[in-house]
């Protein structure tokens, strides 16, 4: 019997880490399956990017919803529908409520385009740059309640130049957001890592 | 006419950035001098290591300053008596006011264990091993009024391993520190280190 760990990516925009993920993993001798792809943006890129591989999408437009919970329980509802895994959040950039972290956690992963716990929130690596570190990076962690505060699970360092622009260091970043995202799905899927308090451990042998 | 950059190092304990110092740049071809080693502890094993390089010493103890203000003068004497170009805090555990700092700003620069601004302050790896970072590293920064707060000048960035302990991963950190911080003085000495309002510019072609 070959099991196949699900995956349910959120995005709000380009996708391209959702296309990385497609690309590294989705089916192709993994048995990882990614069910679905919800979008709260209508017509965005990365809706066309999963139709193209023929994964399911939905757009919840967190407009017409008056309250948070009831957007929420739209999303749960398609997930649960289909017995997901594991939530990957790909640039999606909408706040989670504590009722839906609570009720997943801890399989919500996200990405993160700084080495936390530095510059958490929105534009991380404006906020990088505006700080003049010489070293940043990106962060898959597990969501908890904060402000991308929950676990680490996976981190990688990229040097910040003199020169660099928001788009040049975020481009670098995105690279290597490419490279850790999948490894750390993969590695989900193979029951490798381990959460112990807030600490996470790989096995990665 | 040679021009010798002049370095007065402020230590607390051991002092082995203070012996990276010595061995990769003191005199030897480079234009610099450690002019002066002051501790604000008495018998450490840094003031050893200083006179075995024939580096004046001075013990400025500050138990035995009522005022803070009194105690820093006194390091003010020591180092204006010699022309001093740069100060170096090489674990050096004493906080200065912000007196002292205005009075030298942006001549005192600092090593710190950690990629700032993450885990500024004490136990700095411990902070890095209880958040479950998986990369941290080590710090060059001018020291302004804050607690490890000031522009940055190198990073270098250390992979913390699943089995890393505060004393494992401070070894691995201290070093790069051993690289960095020498790398930083010659740079600084070479009149290479540009200061843009917080972000600082290296000229290194």
């Amino acid at each position: 019997m070959i099991i196949i760990f699900k995956v349910a990516v959120l995005i709000s925009g380009k996708g391209s880490n959702l296309q990385s993920i497609i690309d590294r993993l989705h089916i192709k001798n993994n048995n990882i399956e990614i069910k679905c792809v919800i979008s709260n943006n209508k017509d965005v890129l990365g809706l066309k990017r999963a139709k193209d591989s023929d994964i399911c999408t939905y757009t919840v437009n967190d407009c017409n919803y008056k309250k948070s919970k009831e957007y929420e329980k739209e999303i749960i509802n398609i997930i649960d529908g289909q017995s997901i895994d594991l939530i990957v959040l790909a640039g999606y950039m909408r706040l989670l409520s504590p009722y839906f972290i609570d009720y997943y956690y801890p399989k919500i992963i996200n990405i993160h385009p700084s080495l936390l716990p530095s510059f958490p929130g929105l534009n991380a690596q404006q906020q990088a740059l505006d700080y003049g570190v010489k070293v940043s990076g990106c962060t898959v962690h597990f969501v908890d309640k904060g402000v991308d505060s929950g676990p680490i699970i996976k981190q990688k360092a990229v040097v910040v130049d003199s020169n660099d622009t928001v788009n040049s260091l975020s481009k670098r970043i995105l690279k290597d957001e490419h490279k850790i995202l999948p490894e750390v799905i993969k590695l989900l899927s193979l029951n490798k890592v381990k959460l112990k308090n807030r600490t996470v451990i790989i096995e990665e042998r």
